[in-house]
């Protein structure tokens, strides 16, 4: 194969590193799917909400037909539970599609995209898609730097990431500190704040980023529905920021990026109350449960107020792929973070109480 | 909001005008969602096949877990099916995904794409969203002009969508007439042949693309199950080329671009061989009495070899939004082609019989 097709940046792309599925591990260790144990992705143990697969099984009759592009029911939805205009809402297949539109928004190649280190990987890659230039702000205690972030903004940046709580460390930023830095950065450098994990915060850490829209026209606030809500298989996220921003995400969408299974389910989990609090409750407990278990262990790990915890399994480099590997052949699934540059660290989300004890009892015999 | 964000070339995007959603047509025009007849998409009018209903409700148990990014199942499916590795083979949230990814993974901005006029409206908007600069080349009876379109080629040509059927004309290109253009066209040049709607094909017209794709490096398969598989409203279409081209594809894809229930249900449907032909046999049935009506009606369409008819409904250039206005009040969606350069136009979908009856009182009515 000697033609390269493509331009240089997109050739320089590395792939991004999922969680491993479940039939994938089972394949490869020979392992029974059934008792494999997966805390790799930061997915809801509970699976997804009932109100949701009812939802979806009334949606199900017409699925042979395209689905709204203009999602206009799941907007009235989002639209009744936070107070914004359907014109200031982007439905995407994911946040993932959220975050990646953002840089196919407002990126050229060779303008530049700040982020953290220790930041979600889709980050880098959402911004060497389109040719940006990366400028990769060190982490402070494995968070954000803000005010480095602020600093390194250039007369070419574009785009600024920032994830609260931060995936995969888990750490948290007081929303005064993040208005703060909204005030700094210059009108025309829009600010993407992924959300993912909001759901998950104490309620002496919530704040309300849905009213700094309507302050700021270069926010763009990211959600996921694939975290508390249960529905990662479906692919759903939405994006909320002033119509300037909107308006030309939805130029560039898919026009169907959002299949109707995902719209329908979508509608049932937001309104859902009952399960997201019951999931909220779930992972406080079983983040009690696997720190604890750190402790006694006498390993290090990182507060998080997300729905997993990053813990150290050993001082040199081949500890992270080591203890992987170890729990792997146990058929347990957590997620390594050497592609991250934390080689002694591994990411396990949090699981039901007796997935937790699996994962307990399998990182003991691997650390032996 | 003085601020403008993005570069020129996204801003100036026109976002796609797909078909009407039932919904919203009932609601715009105060009618009976039930009683409505869409005939605006090129869906499959028997819906999802009943094998694809019965995978995904065996697939909802895991779908609060993430897809298998890798698609390592359906790859299986179309590989057993098809007889190419997986290693050639891209899936796409629809293959609107596909086409997209071609642009986003071979165009830089500056450089040409090519595709014939009339043909499918995301050719332009895929190359416009990566700043491509565009080479519409003239269509000679409303179909491909292969010879112009290689003449046409440039120095910086990295791309050239061919439609075969194409939509929304219905015209075909023999498979000998394919295989000549794509001798002509230099190594470098990526050739997407859009084949959505390959199925519905005259077993005489058939021919063997994927027996291509070994011979030429640059070619770019491109297949979609929104149309005869019934599965629009779920998103699963595939690519198909040497590893060159996949490996840029799935370097930039999204990494869980396909959800869970659309590959299980794109399974099924695969191997769902009496579906398919009942499909392709309603089509035929239904294109011989929507073109009877044409000939009775003394109107001009345009020999289809898809799931859709183009007819002309008056030689004022008013004339195709007239007639859709008159129909959407009688409750009938088809979809205008005026964005496309042809105001005089309709396309319709072949609907199910009654359906199909409907639409052709609706049209008397309209013209009258």
């Amino acid at each position: 194969m000697s033609i390269k097709f493509g331009p240089d940046y997109v050739r320089a792309i590395a792939p991004y590193q999922g969680g491993r599925p479940i039939a994938e591990v089972a394949r490869e260790f020979g392992l029974d799917e059934a008792k494999i144990v997966k805390l790799a992705s930061n997915e809801n143990p509970l699976g997804m909400p009932e109100s949701a697969k009812q939802a979806m099984a009334a949606a199900l009759a017409d699925a042979g037909r395209y689905p709204d592009g203009n999602g206009f029911e799941l907007k009235a939805a989002l639209t009744a539970k936070y107070g914004v205009p359907a014109e200031w809402i982007t439905l995407g297949n994911g946040s993932n599609d959220i975050l990646e539109l953002a840089a196919h928004a407002f990126v050229q190649p060779g303008q530049s995209v700040i982020y953290a280190q220790y930041s979600f990987a889709v980050y880098p890659l959402a911004a060497q898609a389109v040719g940006g230039r990366s400028l990769v702000i060190a982490a402070k205690d494995f968070g954000h730097d803000l005010d480095a972030m602020a600093d390194a903004i250039e007369a070419d940046t574009r785009l600024i990431f920032v994830a609260n709580p931060n995936n995969p460390t888990g750490t948290f930023i007081p929303g005064e500190q993040i208005e703060s830095f909204l005030k700094r950065v210059p009108p025309e450098v829009v600010v993407v704040l992924d959300e993912a994990y909001t759901e998950f915060l104490a309620p002496e850490q919530q704040y309300d980023s849905i009213a700094w829209v309507a302050k700021y026209p270069n926010l763009l606030v990211s959600r996921s529905m694939s975290k508390v809500y249960g529905l990662a298989g479906l692919r759903i996220g939405y994006g909320i920021a002033q119509a300037g921003i909107t308006d030309l995400l939805n130029r560039i969408r898919q026009p169907f990026n959002v299949n109707s299974l995902a719209q329908a389910a979508a509608i049932a989990a937001l309104n859902d109350h009952a399960f997201v609090q019951k999931s909220a409750q779930l992972n406080a407990s079983g983040y009690r449960q696997l720190t604890q278990a750190f402790d006694e262990l006498k390993l290090r790990y990182l507060p998080s107020s997300g729905n997993f915890v990053m813990v150290k399994v050993g001082d040199d480099d081949g500890a992270g792929a080591r203890v992987n590997l170890a729990l792997l052949k146990q058929g347990v699934i957590v997620r390594p973070v050497g592609n991250y540059g934390l080689p002694q660290w591994l990411r396990i989300s949090i699981g039901l109480e007796e997935e937790n004890t699996i994962f307990i009892a399998a990182l003991k015999k691997a650390l032996a």
